[in-house]
């Protein structure tokens, strides 16, 4: 009989984190250290105690829990994503792919097999990046491509620390947030969150690698005053700069590769009133690509864009980078293993490159690292309208599981 | 001895309203009925009961206190203007109208003069539509233009409803929101707010009008989505779509009168995340003009903008009017009285078209009015930066008490 997960447990356990933290439209708002983050690590930690796994909290609250393999010696395979969800975002978005992970392992239990090599599940704190920048900064600290003290000190809109909030929640660990040693793989599940599997009509994605990205946030500084005795040509208004920044960042991707995008996600004006004209604006700026030249030229497209909104409306500006890094390639050998399984259970796979960055992106430093991508509906994510039917769940997560399989080694 | 105010009394009156709801900056915060604005009411009230004055607050919180004329039976004259304040706005927008009109009672007090007509002190609920839309909103109740149980109704961005707010600070008053009997005419002093005063070496305005304004929100429906996976060209971007309209606000006043305004103060986006495509944003627009077809140009126009905008981005969208209010032009008996005044104390006066809305605006529906403007430096206002000399503000106060005593008729 050949290796597969039970579907009723992968969608039980799946609704179960799914209430965790839910929305009454069937979203998920599960952000970064809240107190529903809380509660899933709670449930993560059950569940893996309950399957025999002693569960490890690092400094930066990434969670662990490994099972041994027939060769202790052997270097482990790192298996996992995360439990933390955007605003208002899916049910689907990092919990897919903890739960196939965990599902990976209640299975290894149930048919009593035995690895080769260790297995270990991780979840990693902060992979979302809305409430705290930058995204995937568990597996960043992790990795040693981010460091320790300033993420601790980056603050949400709410002011409190990430250290606080480690704190607050009572997932500040005592391991250090670094490898306890060499790991031979990382391999991660996730929905695509793009149109592309979908549009192919493919059943499951083999993710050749991540895009990087630059981030940053953009303070205009104007001039408040009221906004019907001052004429227009005595004013500095903040909004209008920015809002020559918003159209720029909508057209620069046009000017660069097929798979550039840029957005402004988030603006905050001040003092917010509909008869003061606006004193100060905020404003966060993202850019991605396949070619780390084209995020480069894209930053530089945006702070000239930024610079010149200044000089035309007179406001002064300062800006601050929320985040930057490289595209990724997978190493071929990882994303065989997932090629290999998805043929080997009949499933039709495409490969694809992510637009989403992933905590793949940083094991990647570490380790050789593949990913499998589940259908995405209409490849909307980041909302509650998220959605990959429970078929496509299952088809991904079989394919995950047999590659985590072929790469863990089977010993019995 | 010419009939001046007392000079040190007015600085002292005025500093005693800036230190309720004062900010640390030296601004006010004192938003339409939060409880600055009842402590400020309650100050009011007990000042103007010390000067003998009875003191009524009508069904939509505006308090009157009347001082009886020689011929009871004359149509009073009508002095004051507001103690709300906007966000972080200054210490002089409203407050000096009201301080001016008190220490002309009480002056008038000091010196046992009689007036022929009786003299009633007002303050107005809502002047600055900032809280709540739309602005002046009390006397527009009281004249008759608004409508009481529309106004009630209208809520801030904190949920809460007009009439709630009103009940909660027990400013709900008994009497009718609506003129007692005829008024001879209104007369309100406040400061300029805009820059020509101070430009003209100037030392007090006769206000001639006030412009006319349009004020509307518009919210567009775009679909949150991913920032990353999700390519340029599926993507119906709210914020997108308002940054265009931003842009043409900005523009749209220099193709229409050298007077005409127009600014967006406030925004929302939703969901406000780094890496979600904001999927819905809330914006505020407005537009002043002296001529109400330029007003109407105007409001087409940007209309027109919204529409072309949701179309180009692929978003829906619905919009609301806020505030719609014709330009007005007072009466030559009462400007010339403010001129006179001026004239008569020694002042450089100058007319002006007032670029921000007034109580005038809406008393000048039930009787006669007109207005003296304090110089602004620097033209600011609805900002903390907002000041008016100490010099100044008697100047303006002087004019206004003179001009005050000859519209009342001095009897003994
Ligand atoms: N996969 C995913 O949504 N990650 C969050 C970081 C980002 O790519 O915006
Ligand atoms: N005078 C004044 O600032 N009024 C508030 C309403 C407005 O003109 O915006």
């Amino acid at each position: 009989m050949s290796f597969t997960l039970d579907r009723d447990r992968l969608v039980e356990t799946m609704r179960e984190q799914a209430d965790i933290g839910g929305t009454e439209n069937g979203g998920l708002h599960r952000l970064a250290l809240s107190d529903a983050d809380k509660a899933v690590r709670d449930w993560f930690d059950e569940r893996l105690t309950e399957l025999g796994l002693d569960v490890r909290v690092d400094e930066f609250g990434n969670m662990f829990a490994r099972r041994e393999g027939a060769d202790p010696d052997a270097d482990p395979l790192l298996l996992g994503s995360h439990l933390d969800s955007q605003p208002y975002g899916g049910i689907y978005d990092g919990a897919l792919g903890v739960v196939a992970a965990m599902e990976f392992v209640h299975e290894l239990e149930a048919r009593d097999i035995e690895t080769e090599r260790p297995v270990e599940v991780v979840n990693w704190t902060n992979e979302e990046g809305s409430r705290f920048q930058p995204a995937m900064q568990g597996s960043g600290v992790w990795a040693g491509e981010l460091d320790l003290e300033e993420e601790y000190a980056k603050t949400g809109a709410d002011g409190n620390t990430v250290e606080e909030e480690l704190e607050r929640i009572g997932y500040k660990g005592d391991e250090p947030a670094a490898p306890r040693g060499d790991y031979d793989a990382y391999l991660e599940l996730h929905i695509e969150q793009g149109p592309f599997l979908e549009e192919n009509d493919s059943d499951v994605g083999v993710v050749t690698g991540i895009v990087g990205f630059t981030w940053g946030a953009t303070t205009y500084y104007g001039e408040a005053d009221h906004t019907g005795s001052t004429p227009m040509q005595y004013r500095s208004d903040a909004l209008v700069a920015a809002a020559d920044v918003v159209t720029q960042v909508r057209r620069i991707p046009s000017t660069l590769g097929d798979r550039t995008v840029g957005t402004v996600g988030s603006i905050e004006a001040e003092p917010d009133s509909i008869n003061i004209i606006p004193g100060e604006v905020t404003f966060t700026w993202g850019f991605r690509d396949p070619k780390r030249e084209v995020i480069d030229e894209a930053k530089e497209r945006v702070l000239d864009e930024i610079d010149a909104a200044a000089e035309r409306e007179g406001v002064d500006y300062e800006w601050e980078e929320r985040m930057d890094v490289d595209p990724v390639h997978f190493a071929e050998r990882c994303t065989s293993a997932v090629a290999d399984a998805a043929d080997a259970l009949g499933y039709d796979a495409m490969e694809v490159f992510s637009g989403a960055g992933h905590d793949a992106t940083y094991a990647n430093q570490v380790c050789d690292t593949a990913m499998v991508f589940a259908v995405s509906e209409g490849g909307k994510s980041h909302t509650e309208e998220e959605y990959t039917s429970w078929d496509d769940c299952y088809a991904a997560a079989n394919t995950y599981a047999r590659a985590a399989l072929t790469l863990a080694g089977r010993a019995n």
